[in-house]
């Protein structure tokens, strides 16, 4: 049982979940970097599938064989929200605004090893990754009840993980989610008045400045924002203007995979692979063919713990600027070599 | 050195504190709850008066002996904002906009024992701890330079903090920080569409509600707010209307304090001695005696990790229902003798 409620102080929705409680804390002590014993009971390792609800979606070495996947798609045991949930709204007096918890919530297994690191991947299989998160990007907005799909990544047990088996999370929400409607907002009004793509002005501007770029290639570029909200917070924006992921074009996957690479191999060296989460900001419905917006991924190491200031006043402090974070980050050798 | 820089993107500005990097992570291991081994170099102990910058305020048992405080209000030594600094603002072209990092930082030490717990003190100590909190914030709001003021306070270390030495913090901004912002803009929304001030009707409903009141005294009432963005949140709302903390009478701070420490020990037997954040959300500069506010203490139990669905969506999962939190508190014995 899910439901949302109206939060009218903050214009927002809260997601009630309280089956989510139940969550297994797998995680035992923090056994960095990666060396973690594979236990009997991974519901995402190779052997144990039939712990998992049944499967969604799977890419696979030999695609006759469910057991030879190599990306695999299953539901969220614990789902934040369900499809089975209605979207139907509530009102007790003026105060109290509730709504069903519909929604999806999906895990994408991103490797058949427990152990494995994003970073340290073959390039092939990150696009596997990317191929399938897109895909059920895709899939999931068919679904008119659904406004907005929101995919992201908890590395380690500091960006809020449960289960240390490599996976990216894909929900499925029935209200466009707070963070996006702002960040729609400002960029319609800015293109209101200005006339210009609030994304492409930026990111043309740092190409300009170089300092906080930290790589590109032809489809996309990689940078610590000017105004980054956290130390070494980097951002991979599409250099082709496009509002949704979902318009990303099979090619351009592979670029980036390869973009996705190299930082996350430049944060694992120059940090020791420290703990971050990924997500990936896109058009929610109705946005996707605006020209106001622009889809992209955001990676936030998670090096400091937010606290009263940040809670009070929704204002972040970072003692990193993003120009030193950048040059610490290019000093960071990457070895291509390693699994490709 | 600090500054603030401009992120167009969410129509907020980001704190920029590099020297903030060097502060000491003294809190040794979880030593919890409350043993904590008292450091000889502990900045806030006294006997270590000299370790801090000059003192601003104390009070004290003997007001002609600085040495015996119970309550000091210093500057952080690793301040966030400084008032030496300048809120000129500069612009390198259309997308990179910054400001001086002009503001203060202040940290207000709670307590003269380093091992001590707020629940725990006696109302007394807390009435002296909220009347100090309250004299800095009128104060620092009588400089025109600060849009507003942000109290809070971390215990715990998953709660943030970096001194195990109980003690509080005050910060003046030089912008009205966007949750501030925000809460307001809707507050002033709501006012013009109904004429009703959305915190007083919120009240209003609860206590007509019941189900999450915690507490109620003559001058405030404590409750798990029905759309709580995270477990066991818990409010403190004056019954009284009024938008800044400012504007509380002395004698509304002991009923202030009494209700504070009820709600503390509540979360600290049901819970186990939380890491929490408090924080004071208050009007911002030019808003103190509008109609449409009212400030809030708000307490927020660290219980679970903020991971990616949050950061990318903005939207908060909580997976207990705040009817269930009040109940589960409701039955935590609160041993009103302990200090009192």
């Amino acid at each position: 049982m899910s439901l949302l409620r109206f939060d009218p102080t903050t214009n927002d929705w809260v997601v009630f979940a309280p089956s989510r409680a139940l969550r297994p804390h797998t995680i035992a002590s923090q056994d960095k970097p990666g060396v973690v014993e594979r236990p009997a009971s991974c519901p995402f390792c190779p052997g144990n599938e039939e712990l998992t609800p049944p499967e969604i979606r799977s890419l696979r070495q030999d695609r006759h064989d469910a057991r030879s996947w190599l990306v695999r798609v299953v539901p969220n045991k614990f789902p934040a929200l369900r499809i089975e949930e209605t979207s139907r709204r509530a009102e007790e007096g003026r105060s109290f605004r509730s709504m069903g918890g519909c929604g999806a919530h999906e895990v994408v297994v991103e490797s058949r090893d427990h152990a494995a690191v994003l970073a340290q991947q073959p390039v092939e299989q990150i696009e596997r990754v990317l191929a399938c998160v897109q895909e059920r990007y895709q899939d999931l907005m068919r679904d008119e009840r659904f406004q907005a799909v929101i995919i992201f990544k908890n590395h380690g047990e500091g960006a809020g993980t449960s289960l240390a088996h490599p996976h990216w999370q894909v929900i499925a929400t029935p209200v466009v989610p707070r963070m996006l409607r702002l960040k729609n907002f400002e960029a319609i009004g800015f293109y209101d008045r200005e006339g210009v793509n609030l994304y492409d002005m930026l990111l043309q501007d740092e190409l300009a400045a170089g300092s906080r770029i930290l790589a590109t290639n032809d489809d996309f570029a990689a940078l610590c924002p000017y105004a980054s909200h956290s130390a070494f917070e980097t951002w991979i924006m599409p250099r082709k203007r496009q509002a949704s992921f979902a318009a990303v074009a099979p090619t351009a996957l592979r670029a980036l995979a390869e973009m996705l690479k190299i930082v996350l191999l430049k944060l694992h060296t120059a940090l020791n692979n420290p703990d971050f989460n990924l997500t990936i900001d896109s058009a929610p419905r109705g946005e996707e063919d605006e020209p106001y917006f622009l889809w992209h991924l955001r990676i936030l190491p998670r090096l400091a713990t937010t606290a009263g200031f940040e809670l009070g006043s929704g204002m972040a402090i970072n003692t990193v600027l993003p120009e030193q974070a950048r040059d610490f980050l290019s000093e960071a050798p990457v070895a291509h070599g390693d699994g490709r």
